[in-house]
């Protein structure tokens, strides 16, 4: 039988390294994944729609800083913080996404805003901006979503740029928030936003804007929230063909995560990981990475997270 | 066996009305479509790869002021003009996709030195632009892009609008330009330009710049560029979706093709079409809208042309 409701998150696949993490960072990290499973949570057990769950959480995990995502976003190379956001609802496949934007609050309520007031899925730059001011969605400045580690982290990868080192630092270049869910009435949902890449070019955008790649939803088959090194996950339009071999080849949603996160992705340098969920709402989470902030929470309400490769705990 | 080589290319699938088509303007159109066919023919004739007659056919239509990508792109609301464009190399899924750009003469270029000289697959506005101009390519000012029917059909869209009027004149919804090949060596891409949808907000971004959605090239399925209704071609990531039916229903190209365009775009409101080519070297060119410019060219050198339902012709 289907599962009541069912919501799932990630805070992005570049986590801290296990040995760096402290016991108080650690409980740090798990609130700011309990927080956001909490406001999905408040949406479905009320009867909510699976758009509206997606939404909260990411406008949650956004308002989180210690995530590459809204308030604590990634700094480029010149100083700038550059946001992108998805969402996508699978009941009908409407779509709205953004790019390339800086001062909305919640660039999440941006996409939404593209897919709910225009007849467009897809804005970028000071456009989108200005449909944010005529929606009337609160916006912040620079002191709102700067945090000193993020500055600190885009100063140490100039620095290993200009010894000609790249950096490899998973945690620097894989921060994305997603999450996904499942309503009562068996609709799917998808939501994805990030600050992108440390110390990228300006004008850089990922994955997480792209539909079929970093967002991805359909009733029939799944809804999809990636993480990771985005240019992969376009190149294999990751979050698509996970529904396309639910689709076409019959397979599960565990197995079909499985094969692209394993088999496609991480032999082309494609590290990271995505949270999914299925019309019977069942909820997968694989990731190839050393580690990805998740999460799920169910009509029982108990905020189940974890960060490296351990078993989900209550939080 | 499969052909020596092949190259397909259109020019949009907002035609002009059969009704308003003179000899002389028909005339026009079909030299328009034959010039870039034989830039592309001259690539692969001369042992080059599909990467290369791809990029070489697009720049020619980029450059022809009749269609809707470089010179001659269409007006934003604000009389401003927007290009996007992506290209897909089918033998490495290597990719670069450029969109709200406005200066370089030849949109495409951008998106390949987004792919060859950057570590990303996509860039935006003046990131984009600062990095054509760091490649050498040339620009453009606003006198070279600019031509009288674009700026006439922005504004017939904007008064319509204010008479609370939809445009659905397809010529001016649907202006994209693309192209597939594939080489002696078996290899397939696809690249699309387009200077977006007529009066449209600033900021919108369309299919072409969306790997999966407007363009996607691998080289055990299709090579596809898309022009159309954008935002339902990225709802149905429509060239991917094509490839995931060839890869995991077996599905030939021309069945996949007609599957997409007619069952998941048309009912849809996705109207428009596509031009295709799979690893054998067979051609598809279907479209559900009243025409869509396009063009054919083989080893034999014979550019051939179509604009509404008739047969393609010698050019």
């Amino acid at each position: 039988m289907p599962a009541d409701f069912a919501l799932a998150l990630h805070g992005g696949a570049g986590t801290i390294l296990e040995s760096a993490l402290t016991p108080a960072k650690e409980a740090e990290y798990h609130a700011s994944l309990a927080r956001p499973l909490r406001a999905g949570h408040r949406v479905l057990a009320d009867g909510g729609s699976a758009l509206d769950a997606v939404t909260a959480a990411v406008c949650a995990l956004e308002d989180e800083p210690l995530f590459n995502a809204g308030r604590g976003s990634v700094f480029t190379s010149t100083g700038k913080q550059e946001m992108d956001a998805s969402i996508m609802d699978g009941s009908d496949r409407r779509v709205g996404a953004v790019a390339g934007i800086f001062g909305p609050r919640n660039p999440i309520l941006v996409a939404r805003a593209v897919m709910e007031r225009t007849p467009y899925v897809t804005m970028i730059g000071t456009g989108a901006e200005a449909l944010a001011r005529s929606a009337g969605l609160p916006f912040e400045g620079p002191e709102y979503f700067f945090t000193e580690q993020r500055w600190k982290a885009m100063q140490e990868t100039l620095a290993q740029q200009a010894r000609g080192a790249e950096d490899r630092d998973e945690q620097r270049r894989h921060g994305t928030v997603g999450a996904v869910a499942r309503d009562r009435r068996g609709n799917l949902a998808a939501a994805t936003s990030t600050g992108g890449m440390s110390a990228k070019l300006s004008g850089r955008v990922g994955d997480s804007p792209v539909i079929g790649a970093g967002t991805f939803a359909e009733n029939g088959s799944c809804a999809i929230s990636c993480t990771g090194h985005g240019e992969v996950f376009i190149r294999w339009v990751a979050a698509h063909e996970i529904s396309a071999r639910m689709r076409h080849l019959g397979e599960c949603l565990v197995d079909a995560c499985e094969h692209v996160v394993m088999k496609d992705l991480k032999p082309n340098d494609g590290s990271g990981g995505l949270v999914a969920v299925d019309a019977d709402g069942t909820i997968a989470m694989p990731f190839n990475s050393a580690g990805m902030y998740r999460g799920r929470i169910g009509p029982d309400g108990v905020a189940l997270t974890a960060i490296h490769r351990e078993t989900l705990r209550a939080s």
